[in-house]
């Protein structure tokens, strides 16, 4: 393990493998080759998998994600150029492992889920977790609210999740939003969808998507007004307090995702999003998630090296430090 | 769709689509591109899919295994020169579509695949399943055994499938043979598994499976035994009265079906499990399902093919004739 | 099926299979699982494969495009929140099945295709084609001229397809539109290829393509001069009358889409191409066709996904209403 | 180059490159890295590429066998030591490029493969095709034949490949040695099948064979009698005159084999398949084929593998000496 | 984790994560889900990774082997019923992580590969290594060897890796075992190559090979005498006396085992090589290294199940208690 | 081979075969079917490959690039229309084979690779190189110099590759081009990196690549800037004297170039990576390579396509002729 320590003494900082000492490809599969939580003594932020695919309509898989994720994060290098931040020397990250959930009940595992989660917020940390299907964002936003109370929300994805119920499931993974909203755990005056596309059920997906009190970015809209533009509404939702991430990898073209569950075509271009996670520093995150990786549809880790990407950008605008 | 007359004035048959006609790779995808159910006046044998994977303790995919399968099917011609069966024409059989059943409820979606394939059977026809993974088989047989009473069982796998429960779960995917004997559908002094390799739990799962009243013929019984006496073995079991067969295609070796979701080293080559059904041929079969493709996994459509393989020589064991 | 009632008490139409009903990956495999010709009663628009791969001078296997596009349709939702279009409401879409056509004689295999395409256009509906490789816009271009007269064309492809001939033979995947023109049914008036990019055989390809009487936006005029012109500069030859419209899948970079005949680099991304194929809302599309998907080189159904949407938004395109 | 001289001075054969001097992964793509047709002063055997597959019915594709063949050889090393053959020393060996001909004419394809092949054989040479589909064994024979008349013909396949025709076209795939019969270039009393299985159109499709002169061992008949008889029976007609060898790759299981065009479950181990071609050391072979390799639908170059083996392994059934 | 106590109150083990509480696709990514070496006080076997390859002539990529295996791992149970055996209950396993070693020095490798392992034999315990190309068995070998002097030794592969050098490297993946008996650290009579085939350089490497003191069982042999008489051949070495094992994945077919860097047709399946490690239950095996997985050429994992399958076998050989 | 005989009896250049004569599918590996050196009297550019990958940190396999990249180049056609520039007629390019070097020494491998490239500047020609890892680049670097003394550098790539060492190694993959400025091989006033982008070590990554003399584009100042002030920035480095070009494929977004061995997202899209290049026309580029192309990654030769266009649009500016 690598020790970072500050010059002045402090207490220093467990970072992740020196790829001098131990080549990237080998060494243990926690993300970015980080300490696991029994490693140090405290931590700042928590990578948490979450292996669970129960909720899924369409390609099941993504109980592969977290393990596919974190063997593609061992390329992740120490510090970030655009933002100036080492997220992993300014915080101590550490990889605490899957969370443990039955793949056979969705109530059940979504007790798991966020008994696990709330024991990260309750050590006074906060997690960043690897799906699974985006089904578990619930039980995650139950976690995050019990300590924070209403959260803001922004949301990437390709798909609203605010649809009702499939076949009378209503904790499924397209409707995760809708269950949060009724829950009471969410700020609907600062939620915000961002890369919706694509055809869907009907017109009023998007009206009662409103009346839930989400506002929302799609890809014609970005097209339309530019990144600049994109990026502005993006800040004034979540610079406004406390708020919630929750990354579907399907936001993605399926040309830089193919490996999730229900791809949809004419979705952002990697470096699209990056500059949209990257805006977010500054603003107060609480919890995030990325989800729906499925790594049988993946090639060459492309899908699942972006994921690792994604997490290591939340993980600087997770970081302390001025913006 | 190609009318197969007969001579006599008969009632015809509606047989495959005729390939100088429409070429393998066009026309529907039917299994084997035969007629639907709506499309003849009556049938002897359906083949329906049970798009269902949420029985899976490993990797998930299996619910599109109907799909791959049929589509593999293309290849499949109308006599079968080892056992002199013209499957197609000695008997109608239709493509029954799939079975639409729930993937949030185990329960639930084994009662619409029951009250399906109990629909096969009050039509006076058998049916032949495409799973979906092995949970599915407890539906299945009791929409059989409804009929028929207790069933003798011929059960090619890799693995028991007579645990009790994972998670909880009594009916997941590992479970479903020794829930079908605690519901008194087979005869135990007629039930065999063939084809049984690999480490498993504890010793006890071979004391129970037998206490349960199965027999075994593991794939180091035949690599010993030689397939001539293991073909004895199987048919002493199957000739002697009404036999349900269930194939997991996980039976194959590795190299044979990769697109499965728990593959187990050491298995059967295609030709020996071919072999194997071939043998059955002169039993009793009232229902039979092929489970556990999971195209994610497969290439070429290798698992598919080998699949329909297994259906077509099912189909031709089902078949009206002498033995 | 799902009976789309009009509240007037006008003929119903037939729409897609619910989803809440039959889940997505389970029942058939017609396109976004449309109804058949023989379950409606009348219809305004055919779904038609064109299994036909014979006309290819690089990679062959574009004759089991039709199935591939198909099987990644389920994914399709009823409602285009851009266009605000319910294709499948306002108009009746049928799946009608594969052209039984030759794969040894471009000659006869024309004909098959003129004929049974011409059979649509004889019912009073327009058909809307899946290959195949592209020279099957040919037979396809005669059904639909024979009658609406001369007709205005735009294609979206990497490659202009006017070549003259490749071994001899003048009806390959390379010259389509050359025949045509020579034919006289296009309108050279307004003849539009979109798309254009890559090294080719001579400058007098350009020339020649010019005397024949197209213009062409290539990948280099949209990149220099943007979305807004290029949509106005295909809108100015598509409001004027009948078109038909031809989209060689290869228009999209091989990112997008790996799985087809002769990838060039520096393509559209996909939804470049679906705002070029939205902003033909208004045009009267007598005919179309989407080529070349060739899923041995897919990856994740990358490839079929995009040109199943292509297809929705044509028939989009296609759906009476105002614009 | 490599030059093997001979110690008595006779004139040297040029051999593959040295991978002592030029590593496998580089050097020039010629099979095994021989030399070409220009590089040597005489030749015995040339191996042709043959990138034709025009002939297909199900997957196209095998046009780009040769290439994939060739990159795969380089594996292969001098010495045989089960046959005590060093093929590339006893006789010269070239690689003679592929046969240009046109994808678009069956019957002009064929003279094109014809004159080539004569071209070698008026050279007082051999020649080893790589295909390609199955069709162009029949211009391969006729070259062969006009030299050496009526040619004993040992066949590798699944298929029988004396079907009539199909879709009319008399030359396709699956009917060359019916047409080899008919124009009288087979000696039916020593042609013979190995390897056929699976489902076939009808029972006539073997009366008729055996009508035409074939005798064929199945796959059912190698199991039951074992390698031995099965190399006994090969060798009977192997080793009274000469012979053409033709081995389509799909006589092996598709586990061995996936990238071809119409898989068989229950075929050869590659072990088996060698053993048979090894078997024909001490025939008199004039001329062989290997066809139907299929690069789009293999994985790890495991079919061009298995394919270049059997390649080097006729190369040694070719190699004079005594048996 | 999940303590095996002993009913005697003696030390216990720790064995692998139970599946009935953690997923076997959650979790670490140990070798079976084993403790680490930090876990436990003490330990009798450890897996040990060693990702290097750069002693490799054709595919790169092995240095990804122990992730993969590690990974395909997962699926393993406790309990080997053929052999009657509890690995990980009746010694202490533990999943030592990967050896840190240069990718630009072979010397240097091995040095670091050879202090590694040697760490353990000071430990008292036994490794068994995950390569990584063949070239690590000979660090390894001198590793055990200075413990335990010359060793027998019983290797599994297509090729002898008894060749001199490569490009004038005498430490690359083909020349291991020469070395290793040049440096005097096998006993020589009692050292068997299992599993050769395929062409080789000359026949001088076979000559060479029996002058260095090696038998060989040649899959010829196999084929020949059957897998009695192979046992028994093998039982003679193994059982008088230490032994190191070395298994070269590619000893498999290519159908089996894609996932290498020299594939050769004609090799074992997966139930031959297993029953063959079985046979070695008895003999007093030292150290062992299961070697030449490339995971960039494997397909859903098959080759790395296989490979984690024969670890786990060789941990029942290493397992005490009577045979 | 094809002779491009100039009007005016000029000597022809020989260029790539006729694909109206042999399909693009058929012929020799070499290079876009262009001719040996041996094939032609005199050279103007040779189209070297360098199958090296011995100093790579992460994912080897680009030893086997070069092949990969030829197989691809057949789709290249004779005239560049957005440059005006027919490549392969207004010079003389050749193929001129693999350098041989060692893999098991990268300084030995480098004077391998020096001397061969050396050889074609000695010839009075400019080669262009297919690596291969970025180390080629230093040795290539070194034969350019040594005939053109200090050279411009126009360098894309993701990663800066001015890293110091790699476990002790200074001539590995992430190095190539401080060596070369140690070396004095370079013109530091007009050294370029462009598409740098992702995480990096630390801070003094770049602060230490400025002190070196690079100045550097980022992807994050193209989408800031824009292209065409991009393109001036390049431009104003690479025309004011020789330059050498190196590519790694890298510098690709994963979407585009999967088959490559360090990935980052957030990359160049083929097409703006071809319009950089095509801005080098009119530059005196001396000497180029095209590095990191890793097939075992790749899919649908998606990677390789366009590094064979990169090096095709290169061929286009090092061609003779106005700007």
């Amino acid at each position: 393990m690598n020790s970072l320590e500050e010059p002045d003494g402090s207490p220093s900082v467990v970072g992740p493998l020196d790829p001098l000492v131990v080549p990237r490809y080998a060494g243990p599969s926690t993300f970015a080759r980080l300490p696991t939580r029994d490693e140090v003594s405290s931590y700042d932020v928590a990578i948490l998998g979450v292996p669970f695919d129960s909720g899924t309509t369409y390609r099941t898989g993504a109980r592969f994600g977290p393990a596919a994720v974190r063997q593609a994060s061992r390329l992740l290098r120490p510090f970030h150029p655009t933002l100036g931040v080492r997220p992993f020397q300014v915080q101590q990250v550490v990889d605490a492992g899957d969370i443990a959930c039955t793949p056979f009940s969705i109530s059940q595992a979504f007790e798991q889920i966020t008994t696990e989660a709330a024991r990260v917020v309750a050590d006074g940390a906060r997690f960043l977790c690897i799906g699974g299907d985006h089904s578990i964002s619930l039980p995650l936003i139950r976690a995050c609210s019990s300590r924070h109370g209403k959260l803001g929300f922004i949301h990437f994805d390709a798909h609203l999740d605010t649809f009702d119920s499939y076949f009378g499931e209503k904790y499924a993974h397209g409707s995760p939003f809708r269950r949060a909203v009724e829950e009471g755990l969410l700020d609907t005056t600062r939620c915000m969808h961002v890369g919706i596309r694509g055809p869907v059920y009907d017109e009023s997906d998007f009206s009662e998507d409103v009346n839930l009190g989400f506002s929302t970015i799609t890809t014609d809209d970005i097209w339309k007004h530019g990144m600049s533009e994109t990026i502005e509404g993006v800040r004034n939702i979540a610079l406004n307090g406390a708020i919630y991430v929750s990354v579907d990898i399907d936001v993605l073209d399926p040309s830089a995702a193919p490996g999730t569950g229900t791809p949809e075509a004419g979705g952002l271009l990697s470096r699209e999003l990056l500059a949209l996670i990257q805006s977010l520093r500054g603003s107060k995150v609480v919890g995030a998630d990325v989800v729906e990786v499925n790594p049988a549809f993946d090639h060459a880790e492309m899908t699942a090296i972006s994921a690792s990407r994604i997490i290591y950008d939340l993980l600087c605008v997770f970081a302390p430090g001025q913006t």
